[in-house]
């Protein structure tokens, strides 16, 4: 981070007619903006959000109220730009892109950027979900992405995810980082009944006592019990961290997937926006140990990046409140 | 309330392509819109914030990090398009209307609606704030501004205010309306020392005994230990309930406001929606209260309607998710 540039932004912060700090984490998430891109008043007219979508072998394990086949139906639904993100991106004016890494659909509509590593990931719970080298090229998959959206020309970036199951893997992941009890992580998803619920927590139990995953090894945790698209997103916010890329993450999945970005390399921190506070159980846990706090309070439970483009219009204002507020000299104070 | 545009507009929400509920608030949001305008699909595109102005004779007390003419300061900032309320207002296309029901300006800047009651409140400490009359005239501001903003066209209002010594009057206010002691009500305001919190614990537990508010009286709570801005907000409420306009609260002021209009006419909380949660500690306390959850929560303590305007992008948001997603059937499930 540019810390000069910080110190210039947050002095430029406190002479704004407004008591001290009294736009509160509007003002942190300014200066930190600052910091990241080295301008005093930086721009953010260039947003995108970045849907990874990946299959994923556990939902034989009833662990979801859908089949995989929607992970493939929703997919067709982002490329007609008639889901929930697309919705949101539309409304606060960032571009949308999708990204296949994992999915079982075998033709992939106009739109889709293919880069998929295997066609969704094997049953946890009887074994690793994909191997090492597979985890790594979905990691690269996502590294790539962050490249690319920068040299777009994004300044800000969401990442989101699309994968039934995927809520399965992600507590999962969160159990195995966070050493906290499967019971505190476990969470509906997409609205499952407690028979479902008892199910999950189960499957979830299982994949960890088959597969041992070593959890100061994130890379060990993800292949084991992870996800396709969780590996890309982590390797999305390595990514954004080498380029210098103003990220914002979701909610529980893409959350886990930035934790184990985190232990791999503390430093995305400072790229790192949390946008919302999910109905999952987990995803307080994994934000309080990101230390991060997200700006919405809304319960929602929806992925695809959803709840981090709701934040954009938050940043949007963050940015205006600087480049447009006057200074109590203006006033002649 | 529409009652039964509200179950169509419900049955609409749940057969979009998303989990049950998985929107959350923006879902409890939408249906309420719907059954407040009774369309199936309200629009919300002309958004207002009207922003009550007023002085506090309780400034006296040093109960302030600001001296009382910054009042005056802040409402030709409001007329220059230059404070924070008007920056985050362009940024989400809403107009701003400024009304000064008590401010101790002489001369108004070109674009304050003059709806002057008297020229600040007396020093509550040592007497009423202003008399029953006063308080009723000042209500009677807010009644007809609710009035002139539906008959202006627009569909989502905001109310906000400024004050000097406001967040003294607001705790004043809740105390007196929740019964709660002062100390788990007060906070810093403007950003107050530990030394002029404490004068300011006193300054309001004083105005409470000189007084003797009758808690069951919100009229007479809002003359003893109110102020002429936060009666205005009261009847801007009480007016958005009367002519069905869905209003947005903002922080601690607006609230307290809110909470003395919803003791007098309980349907008023039908047509009422949180914005954020403040960093004041009563704003929680008032919240609870008339049972309303916050959407934002990024410890913003500024007033003015910011923090209202803030949460229009969420609504916009909302409604074009309902009218821009796919359904279940349309993605052929």
């Amino acid at each position: 981070l540019h810390v000069e540039t910080m110190a210039e932004a947050q002095k430029h912060v406190d002479n704004l007619t407004k008591p001290l700090g009294a736009l509160g984490r509007l003002e942190e998430t300014f200066v930190r903006l600052a910091g990241i891109t080295g301008e005093t008043v930086p721009s953010l007219d260039r947003k995108v959000v970045v849907v990874f979508c990946g299959d994923h072998g556990v939902t034989e394990e009833g662990v979801s109220a859908y089949p995989s086949e929607v992970t493939g139906l929703m997919i067709r639904n982002f490329c007609d730009g008639k889901a929930a993100v697309n919705v949101f991106a539309r409304c606060y004016g960032a571009k949308v892109r999708v990204v296949d890494v994992g999915s079982q659909l075998t033709e992939l509509p106009a739109g889709v950027l293919n880069r998929k590593v295997r066609a969704g990931t094997a049953n946890m719970v009887k074994g690793p979900a994909m191997s090492g080298a597979e985890a790594i090229q979905a990691i690269r998959v996502g590294l790539e992405m962050a490249q690319e959206m920068k040299e777009q020309g994004f300044q800000l970036a969401a990442v989101g995810e699309m994968g039934i199951g995927n809520t399965t893997a992600a507590a999962a992941v969160s159990a195995s980082l966070t050493g906290r009890p499967v019971e505190e992580l476990v969470g509906r998803g997409t609205g499952i009944d407690d028979v479902a619920l008892k199910k999950k927590g189960e499957a979830i139990r299982r994949s960890l006592e088959v597969n041992q995953p070593d959890p100061s090894d994130p890379l060990d945790v993800l292949a084991k019990v992870g996800g396709l698209e969780l590996a890309a997103m982590t390797g999305f916010i390595l990514g954004a961290c080498a380029q210098r890329l103003s990220t914002v993450i979701d909610g529980v999945i893409s959350t886990a997937s930035a934790l184990a970005a985190f232990r791999l390399v503390p430093g995305v921190r400072d790229y790192l926006f949390a946008s919302h506070l999910s109905e999952e159980p987990a995803h307080q846990v994994l934000l309080k140990q990101l230390e991060l706090d997200p700006l919405i309070d809304a319960s929602m439970r929806l992925g695809e990046g959803s709840g981090a483009v709701l934040s954009f219009p938050l940043f949007d204002g963050a940015v205006a409140a600087a480049r447009e507020m006057a200074t109590f000299a203006d006033l002649g104070m």
